[in-house]
Formats: C-alpha cells, structure tokens, sequence
C-alpha cells in the first residue's frame, strides 16, 4: 500500500499532511466545502479533520434532506485513547442530528490477524470500547438508532465479504495493502470483511443504496480505497470518508499516540495518578531557558499538551492558552498545570458517565449483535 | 497445483491412474487395505476407487467400533451424471452403516465463482442433487443421519473459514491452485471456504475431533491436500479421502464425462430417448470389421458402454459381457441393446423415486439449511 502507511504497522516519523492528501489522493478539506456545513462540530472548524472523498455526497444529501449514514469501526486489540475519542465524538454527534450509526466491531480480525482469543476481545470491546463510547454519549442500544454488530455473527457482512471478493483481483488488494507471499490468508482476506463492512448499510435488507460516510484515522484508508472500488461493482455509492489528524504520542509530535504503546498516550481508562504523571512527562514546545521562553515564547505547533487543547477542549481554554504562550507570559510548567486540571475534569466526568453505563450492557448483551 | 489438475479447468487427454497417484502423492488402494473391509461396495471391489490418503485411519476406527463421518459437497454448477452417482451410492452406503453423512452445498463457489445466482442455483441443487441424492437412497431429511447444509447459510463453516485462513500462509495456497494476479479474491479465497467444510465436522459444535472421509474425484483434491495442512494446526486429525475414477466422456476414454458438455454424458435427468441417442452414438472398443471383431474379439478396456457396467452394474451382467465381447461372440450393436436397455431400466427406477423424494422437499427445506 501506498508508502508503508497499512493499518497494521504504522510508524510515522514526521506527519505532513499536504503530502498525505497528495499521496493518498484525498481531497483537502477546504472553507468551501465547510462553509456549506450548517452547523459544524469542532473538528471541522480547528481543521482536525484535515482531508475526505467525496464528503460533498454528505453535504448534497443534507440538503435535499435525503438519508445517509456515518460509519465507524472499533478495533478490539487495545486500550481507548484520546484519538479514538475524536471520532466517538463526531459519533455522537452525527446521532445527535438523526443520522443513524454502523458501528462493525472488528473482532474477527482481531482473533485471525491479531490473535487475540474471543474472551479478551470481548472485554476490551466493552470496557474500553463500548463503555467509552457510552460515556461520550454515543447511543449504543437504540436499534434505530445505532447498528452495533461483531463481525463474527453478522451474515450479511460476511456474506457480503465473499461477493465483494469476486470483484477484485489479487492485483488490486496487493496494490493497495503489499502483501507478502509469507502473509497468511487471513491477512490478505481480511480486508474484504472490513470493506464489507463498510458496504453493508447499502444492502437491500439495509434499506438498499445511500451515501456512507466513513470517519477514520488516515491509517484505515486502504479499506475505503478498497470498498469505493468494489461499491460500484455491486450497483452501490462509492462511501465517503473524512479523516481526523492523528494525536501525537506524549514523546513529541511526529509518531503517533499508540493503543500498544502506553507511554505514549493516555488512555481514558488510565487512572487520575497514571494520567497526572504521563502529563508531567509529556513533550512540550517550551524553549530551551525561561529567558529564552519569556523572550520568544513557547512554540504550539510543536507541543503535546497544547494539541490536547487544540484537539479537545473549549475555545476560550485553547484561545487563552496560544495567546499566553506565544507571547512568553505562559511557562510550561504553569500550562502543563492548567491542562492537566482540565484533563483530569474531563476523565472525572467520563469514569464517572462509565460508572452508570455499565447499567446499559445487559441491553447491548440482548439487543445486539455482540 | 500440481500439473494443471484443478477443480475448475479439468481437461485430461489419457488418464494413467499409477500416474496420478504418484504426482498427486496419492496411497494406492492396497488389496491389503480391501482386506480389512469386512464388507465392501461394488466401488471398492472394482477399483473403481483406485487411492486413498489416511484410509487406514477410517478402518481403524471402524474396527474399534469409533466414531467416524463421510464429507462430501455438492457442486451445484450443472447437471447430474453417472459420475456423480458414484459418489452418492457410497454415501448411501455409508449412511446405511449407521455413519454419519456431512453435505456441504457449495453454494458460495456456485455464486462467487460461476457467477449463478440464488435462484438457478437452488433450482439446480434440488432438481439435480437433492432428488437423484434422495432417489438413490441418501436419507437427507435425518439430523442424525445427515448434516445437509449451504454454504451461504452455515454460520460455523463461514467462521472456521476465517480462522482456517489464518493457518496457511499465501505461498502455501499458490502452490497447490496456482492462481494467477489477475484472479479475483473470491476465487483466491474460496478454497478456504472448501477446506472448512472438510473440517467443521471436528468441531466442538459437531462433537469434537473425529476421522472424517471425504469420497471425491481427483478434482477435488487439491482442497483434501489444503483441509489436511490446516487441520493440525487447528489440533484436528488430517481428513482421509478415496478417489473415484472418472466416468469416461461417451466419446470415448480419455476424456472425462462432464456436467457442462450434454453430449458427453449421460444424465439422471435426461429423458429416455435422449438416452437411448446418446448410447447409440457412445464410442465402444470394437474392432474395424465384424469379421475382425469375431476373430480378436472387443477391446472392453477402451469401451465406454463397458465402463458403465464396470462402474455401474450387477456382476452377473459385466461378467458375461466381458467374456462374451473378448471372445468375439457379442458384437457391439448388441451389446450396446442389452446395456441401453439395463441403463433405461435403472433410470426408469430413478425416475419414479426422483417423483416420490419430491414429497420430502419440504421437510428439507424446513429442517435443514438450504
């Protein structure tokens, strides 16, 4: 696949999102495009989400007032960190507006390429996945609100998996993913279950063909290359997507936040003493002295803590906070303390929000398909 | 796979079976093994099953009174010939025993591959397999005698698919189909879904590990070679097979009957004059002139009217045919009135059972998964 970047192995030394957009062939998210937006959720308008296909699709169908859907997966192989925040988010959000959610669990990936047995999976899936996204205010268990499914039990996706096989060759997934002869046949199937994943919500028994829009890290783009290929082959829209810049990891901007790395990011089941301490240590855009600090000011562009601010929280906090650093009044130590509050508030609330949605599982057990 | 024998392109000019069981790395069907038979199908005296892998494992289960099962798949791709019947007698042979039958539709390889729709599909497996299966003796209507079952609709098969994908590496496949880039994934991953069904008797759901025989032609071996990788590796016993020779096309040896080439077989479901036509016309091992004929006697060995006795009928009828042909004392027009005629009568019977099984169609179409 394109220049090393696969869902499986991410490394990213320095992320320049120009030469991602051109190298990916996305499109840029442009004022264009989100002037047209009525009403835009934060990401949009801190230009987060950074790039798309076709999100215009989106757009054309929430004027006409036609129906579309907004899909996204949870990848049961590890603990839920800030970045997978941002999509629950615009989850969420998308809900709040009556757009119904597809939400596949991709458990059997997780069990054939990641080895991960089907009792753990299930519990990373609800304590750090479904709880978390229960917390941030996703409906998970209203049916017509949300379709929540393991990819394990749901038919029509693996159904689906094989008929949209027959519609690429082998030359087209090695392209896109760079399988190698020693890769197992799981590895280089599996890509089909999660482009049928993404197709699925077009199906007959799903209502039949609509625009699909697929948030996702820059990382999942081979499966959107894949199923905006196959889509018309089987009579369907090409699904759209937009895709979140990635949190850095605590070390520094230029490698990413990592579910397997816990140094690097913080998770939002850590506990407040673990959280507390990552922050202390994490990557700032401090200069090298406080004269030069006071002289120059601090540099955002380059500091962890600011982009939580940048990514997460409130206008005011984020505004103050540029303001204050740039200009050589906000040292790093002062900053680090502001933010860790502000952070701390935050994973109060949401312990707290998990707390009572663990009374909402039993309906998830019952209702659901997981 | 292995010099240019696969399920999907199977042309044979001459079929040498030592041949065969060497490249394929076949065991011989050893009259040693015959011995152990303490009762033996017509097939098995004949040689008309001429190899085997791990048969000995189904005799030694059988002699300490183990559990074992038989596998076989129906292809619904095309007509129903004498070729196929031997598979089904065996099966009949073995339910009558008190074993056990496994039969998968390939319904997903009829659909991803050979592109026949649900309906064609479902109008081939009842009209050309289910009725002759059941008008041959086959009790599919049972649980406990038959897992009868699409491929489509078999939720373990499906999943042991995934997780049979991920015990075999793309090299591994490439040996034994040999796809080439252009193929597409249906095609390159299908194969898995064949090898699943050949395991998923050795399911915990289906009572856990057993020996398993799966009778097929030397078409389908290559998914026996691929099943018998992989099921180790899901702590399963390696499947035994034995394979039948092929019914030979009726214009002649060396070419084999086929479901896609009418005038190369004779069907259960043609009707009795074409029948009659189709033997008329049926290359025979006969000599030039009459006069040679009564001096050297037929050549039986080239003889497609004689294969059908060999593979088909009672011994009373092959032998005196045999030696009246070899002596030169029968000529061929009159042998091919007596086997025309024993052919009709068989398929009269056929006929009227086909009428009878249909009453039982809808105890399959309610019991069972098709």
């Amino acid at each position: 696949m394109s220049k090393g970047i696969t869902p499986w192995e991410f490394e990213l030394e320095q992320v320049d999102y120009v030469r991602i957009v051109e190298e990916f062939g996305l499109q840029p998210m442009t004022s264009e495009l989100l002037k047209r937006m009525k009403n835009k959720h934060r990401l949009f308008e801190r230009k987060v989400i950074f790039a798309h296909r076709d999100f215009g699709l989106i757009l054309d169908a929430q004027d006409k007032g036609q129906e579309f859907v907004v899909l996204t997966g949870m990848m049961p192989s590890g603990k839920f960190h800030f970045g997978h925040k941002l999509i629950a988010e615009l989850m969420a959000w998308y809900q709040e507006q009556g757009i119904m959610l597809y939400i596949p669990i991709s458990d059997i990936e997780a069990d054939v390429i990641r080895g991960i047995d089907a009792d753990s999976c299930r519990e990373i899936v609800v304590n750090e996945y479904i709880l978390n996204y229960l917390a941030l205010g996703v409906d998970l268990v209203s049916k017509d609100k949300c379709c929540l499914y393991s990819q394990w039990r749901n038919d029509l996706v693996r159904n689906l998996s094989f008929k949209a096989a027959s519609k690429v060759t082998f030359s087209q997934m090695h392209a896109v993913y760079g399988f190698s002869n020693s890769d197992n046949m799981g590895k280089i199937f599996f890509p089909l279950i999660d482009a049928a994943d993404i197709l699925h919500p077009q199906l007959p028994e799903r209502g039949g063909v609509k625009p699909v829009l697929v948030p996702v890290g820059i990382d999942q783009d081979p499966h959107l290359r894949v199923s905006r290929d196959i889509a018309p082959r089987l009579g369907m829209i090409k699904p759209s997507s937009i895709y979140t810049k990635m949190m850095s990891s605590l070390q520094g901007r230029g490698t990413k936040m990592s579910s397997s790395k816990p140094e690097t990011a913080i998770f939002l089941t850590d506990t407040i003493e673990v959280v507390k301490q990552k922050l202390k240590d994490a990557f700032t855009g401090g200069r090298e002295t406080i004269q030069e600090q006071k002289r120059l000011g601090g540099q955002p562009e380059k500091c962890v803590i600011y982009e939580f601010l940048l990514f997460h929280f409130e206008d005011e906090l984020l505004e103050s906070t540029y303001e204050k650093c740039t200009s050589g009044a906000l040292l790093c130590g002062e900053c680090k303390a502001v933010v860790s509050k502000r952070i701390v508030k935050f994973l109060e609330e949401i312990q707290r929000k998990r707390e009572e949605a663990k009374s909402l599982l039993p309906k998830i057990y019952e209702n659901q398909l997981i």
